[in-house]
């Protein structure tokens, strides 16, 4: 399959793009900047119709950005409750929105969201509410989409990531990114859809 | 207690209303336009400010209002997600995050979701994402607000606005706008907090 990789840099992203690439995928990669095959801004609609109009005959959108505010909820501001909602809701459900015009009739979609849909944190209400507004828009727009496919992969804590985050999630314990890049395939895979691939310890 | 009700002139709001005074409850009413006692735009964050300013003393706040965008998933716009967020989610996200420092320190938020967030429908897809995100919100903001406390309302089809939805939920059992008016009671005058009261029929 020709799947489009955004965030392929990340800690996500590139364990996604290594699984996809050893189980015999094309991958054509997305950035914001830097060495990506496709440079876009996902939280510009915009620039997503640039993208789309760059790479043809995909079968699969996978995306593992989403740019959110961690900030202890006295402190959240307006803005940061709107950033949060572009950077990692609007921008993703834009993905699909103009991506059903330009992926094959039987493609699919594969979102992130996070474990703070159901496990909330300290600092993490903005980014809670754009998680959970990407699931509920992932199982609505799955009855539309069909026989075009969305599933949503929400991980908890990953390991490669945990320096960066882990002093927000005190005792979780992290999951390793291959383990979430295994939920992408089986989104991309599989053949459920409106399903989402929660990623944890058990 | 006294409870600012906003959106009650609405079907679920006049319930929430009827059924706060039937509890002996003092009730200020908020609308956007009309004859409610405070005349606010929970959209605007300018305005919401204004509203708390002009209302001291507050025990609680219920929200039975959200503008949202129902259409199919091709046809809907960029512009109507984020009119659907603006107007449902980031409007109620507003409504706590200002709240928070206006109402008593053993207050409530009860917010208005709806059965979207779980159980989708044609042309609804926009509005199960603004759902999804107010749920999580209220899950997450639940944990920092103590002892304040905030709770959701996911009512299904309402009878009373069947003649202007009922369209877009075939089959769907409608229920009456006094078990969703019960359900906001349950939210307010309970003791739990970050909960989602879902009222469907069985």
């Amino acid at each position: 399959m020709k799947v489009l990789v955004i965030g392929a840099s990340g800690t996500v992203g590139s364990a996604v793009r290594a699984l996809l690439l050893e189980r015999g995928h094309e991958v054509v990669t997305v950035g914001r900047s830097g060495t990506a095959d496709v440079i876009a801004d996902m939280t510009d609609p915009g620039s997503v119709s640039r993208m789309y109009e760059q790479v043809t005959g995909l079968d699969a959108v996978v995306c593992a950005a989403g740019g959110a505010v961690f900030r202890p909820l006295p402190q959240l501001t307006a803005e940061d409750f709107e950033a949060t909602f572009r950077g990692k809701a609007l921008s993703q459900l834009e993905l699909v929105r103009q991506g059903a015009r330009h992926v094959a009739p039987q493609g699919s979609f594969t979102l992130i969201s996070g474990v703070l849909t159901e496990e909330p944190i300290v600092a993490g209400a903005a980014v809670s509410a754009a998680n959970g507004a990407v699931e509920a828009f992932a199982r609505a727009a799955a009855i539309e989409l069909a026989p075009q496919r969305v599933n949503v992969v929400s991980p908890t804590l990953v390991a490669e990531s945990a320096d960066a985050y882990g002093a927000f999630f005190p005792g979780i314990e992290p999951v390793p990114a291959r383990r979430v890049a295994l939920a992408y395939l089986r989104s991309l895979e599989g053949h459920a859809t409106g399903q989402i691939y929660r990623v944890t310890t058990p």
